[in-house]
């Protein structure tokens, strides 16, 4: 049984608030569920050394999580230094994030977005990228108004759920509890046109049969499918 | 003319939300005009090493900021280091909250206490001492109800606010453009009695007069005695 | 055209020498064409603390690269501290190898697997989990023999191999030129029974179709029986 | 009863040598007591990037304490980093010392001060203000002599001084031991002409009553004063 | 009796092999019994900071261990930061090549030395610094011919073993074993003409009479003429 | 010409004050013409990890350097962390002091020396010995007077001195512009029975004859001969 009677294939509640930052381009404030994750978008009129002269943009994500966001405090990284946990998690938010827009039409400029996780019960890195995406937009179209962008660019939909095997059960959107006792914990990224950007499918408790991963596929892709309606 | 037509004696309004981060043994989530610092209590069953055996409790405090908490993205302390800033404001609220009670009376307990600044105006260390007394409040209350202490601890109100000398004219709870503005500028930490434990001025722009400090320690005094009114 | 006119579905040159390093409790250098992996296992008495007195034992694995196994010199990490490639990589080997085995059987033991890459052409994270699967079968073995386990455990086959989309066309084992182009990157972690224990595949261009990871998963599974046949 | 029956208004004997690191472009060992720090000024033809092309000067500070200055040794700050208190008392000392001077006649050059503790016994960040100063005034002077600036810019006289309650009693200039048993600690930092540039009054074991600061206060502009006398 | 009655003035077996890394401008891995360093040179067009617009070229050698090259599994240095030891090893490598060729007829140019130790069984700084010669010998012969050198400098063969006194007696090229036995231990870096390098000579039990050290030096340069002879 | 007409075998002035720092065990401020080393010796009653139990003492070194001991002000190392350079010098100087007496004689005690570098004018690391040995003596003299050590162990008298080869004519104890222009670098650890305890010779413009190398040996021992007449 899940909380509050949650059905298998569904999400739980998705809230999101925008402008919870103010000084931030743009920043949006997502909940899914108990999960509260702060996405905020810094435009810089600049970008790496690696890209100088390229006439291109570039889209890079940082992200973080507030000491007693979770049941026992952890240690704060300004402290302890960047776990290999963050590192992972901050990359697939930038890859994730880069699939949205032609980067040539973003012009020599860096979006550069933080999102830190205020509460989490399960899914932070798919909020993370659902929010942050929504933040994207937000941006961008900002961009255009201000005249920082020429043409107005294709803006690709992106969002990302997690799915798992728990009890040898395929659940759809893991909370914390489920997802501490998951045997398979996956991870899909969508675009809105149902094309996968990213898949992470790892095995926690034993190996899994490819119907297994069959079974995951389809109920992400629902979830996202909704998800999509929702929010875009 | 200050922001809202502000009195030069008004505090902003000051807005305090219990529990914002359900996992801590206490959270406040206290908002001084746009200044909004997050402080959330962790109780450890532990004592630092220099106080193992000595039958008492401790109380310390970290402090953060989001990176876009303020007008231009800020580093991220994970990445770069905890700044000078960070600690100077960390070892303040940590010794504010140590007089709020006999730590003898706290028992063999930690108290761990994160003011994370998601927004910032002005002020954050002030908000941060002010909404981090109220969490711990309700943590000792919370300690006394689960028999992790055995009498109930005589707590001293404790609360902080800025003052400040801008153009001339003395000032009550600088806002950002006030305090970048300010020729003096200086935090009192009061206890509820009106007794005082902490005292910091600082020369801006000009060395001040004994009767500049005066005054500002009359109107930092009338601002806390308010902000006790309204909060404890 | 492939280089050496390798077919799109065919696996590079497979070599494994044992015993590298002497010194070390069991060690393979493995070279998947160009590419070339020393695993070396090292056998500790005792457990990281979150295990203690759990009666399992334990598996990591720490990956490095020689500043000039690439073909420009990358920063050596003693310098420049740990990226989070590495990080993100050197977490998917340490997983990838606890799936082989139960690890109550091990004992209060930990086995800390070195993945240092002395020469780099592609897939050296897939060469990574190949070499050290062996290496944990020689430890574990040698563990028996030395009567440091009671009981022979049942060990799982483990391999990995990386896939890819190039210029529209489905890939088999990539090389580094091959891997630079890809439009999608994929890699597998298999069990021998043909199970999968981490699956990962990343847009780098563009999203891909549920289709497309159709084909490369069985491209990946067709090669990896290929290689379970040929080392296992 | 003091040390040698200083009288509760009595300063240490204050020395001052000149010189004694022969390389620095103006040096001062100043002794209170049997605190001694040695101050030393780099004079640098160049301003930090935050200044570049604004015409004015800068001046900052770094501090140290050799690891034996204590009485029981402290752990080398190049080994355990830089401590938050060493961050407190570099960035007071640099407020203080850019009171001295206006920083636009300066011209585009940085006063780099280092302060290091060779013996501690109390009261080192006020012999530290008061020492750099001198080691300032010499080092501007020594700048107009070669031509680096204009003109003679007025330089206003820096000193500090601690005071403290000890069982109830003010004392001025307190020695280590005097210190630790305070029951407040304040720091007195002030200019020749009577007003002050820094203020900080800390509570240790319980608040204070506004009027014993205000008795600290006269204490601490006494013997200011008189080190203003014998020093400038 | 040394292993396989090798005599007190015989060196280990040397051999060496070129072009173990493909990518490197020039690589060799150095055998000397069972140590194992694997040395590659990267070419880079530009030379450090302090010697921009000299006209001159610069050598310079980083060095490290592979974790499991030891008896015993020694820590990452990733992890643990740079040793003092590995700091002086590399400074004493980089010192030694650079009198292999006046600087001056490098040109612009930077020639970093990696130096990896695959296996240690003693002398490994002696090894990184013969085979690092013999693969700075191969750059530049490179470089000549890819014309980044005009003229083909002369180039001073350099080499290093290391002796010591076991049980009073003089020892040839040590093994671990008899290093960790040694009362006193030395390295000579010579050059191809006889001249002396670098002489280190530490007493490791009891200090050593000059004639020891006389005794030490002539077994070096003996067993140095046979390394150049076979080598160069 | 050397400065002050100094013959090439001749000393500079040394000078030795004990108790500049009254709170260590034993400290020395040595002088050695314009170069001045801070060295106090703090005794601990415990050993180091890895001696804990074999029933003998132990002795350390730090070293640094105050940032303006020198011409051009250098980085503080509590910002810029250990260089190579300390890393190498504090090494030296432990494994020199720990020839002076048998450290099964110490008991369970550990003797950390800490040198610190006030003014620099080359040959800092040899006075750093020579005054950490003097040192070293008071403190081991003090714990026989206060029966940490039941019996007064036999001392061994340790100094050092650098020569070198400038303009072709060996020098003894260079000071900084000859140490700069020198092209052989030597330094000489020396016991008061005449053995060496470590030498170290660098060849700093080109390779020097074994013949070079013996006429400086024989200038260090005349000096280190004159020393221990004058220190010990």
């Amino acid at each position: 049984m899940r909380l509050n009677n949650r059905a298998v294939n569904a999400l739980r509640p998705v809230r999101v608030e925008y402008g919870f930052q103010p000084h931030a381009e743009a920043s949006v404030l997502i909940s899914m569920g108990a999960t509260q994750v702060l996405c905020a978008v810094t435009v810089e009129d600049r970008v790496p050394p690696f890209l100088l002269g390229k006439g291109q943009g570039w889209i890079t994500a940082e992200y973080g999580m507030l000491p007693r966001a979770t049941h026992s405090r952890g240690r704060r990284e300004a402290v302890s230094g960047i776990t290999g946990r963050t590192h992972e998690i901050q990359r697939l938010i930038g890859r994730s994030l880069r699939m949205m827009v032609d980067l040539q039409q973003l012009g020599e400029h860096t979006l550069r977005v933080d999102c830190d996780v205020l509460n989490a019960d399960g899914g932070t890195r798919c909020a993370s990228i659902t929010g942050a995406a929504l933040a994207v937009r937000t941006a961008v179209e900002e961009m255009v108004q201000q005249g920082k962008i020429a043409m107005t660019p294709k803006l690709l939909p992106v969002a990302a759920v997690s799915v798992g095997i728990v009890q040898g059960e395929a659940l759809l959107d893991l909370d914390y509890s489920e997802d501490s006792a998951a045997e398979v914990d996956a991870n899909f990224v969508m675009a809105g046109d149902g094309r996968w950007i990213e898949v992470q499918s790892t095995a926690e408790g034993a190996p899994f049969a490819p119907e297994q991963f069959a079974a995951l596929a389809n109920l992400a892709t629902a979830g996202l499918q909704q998800m999509f309606s929702s929010l875009w």
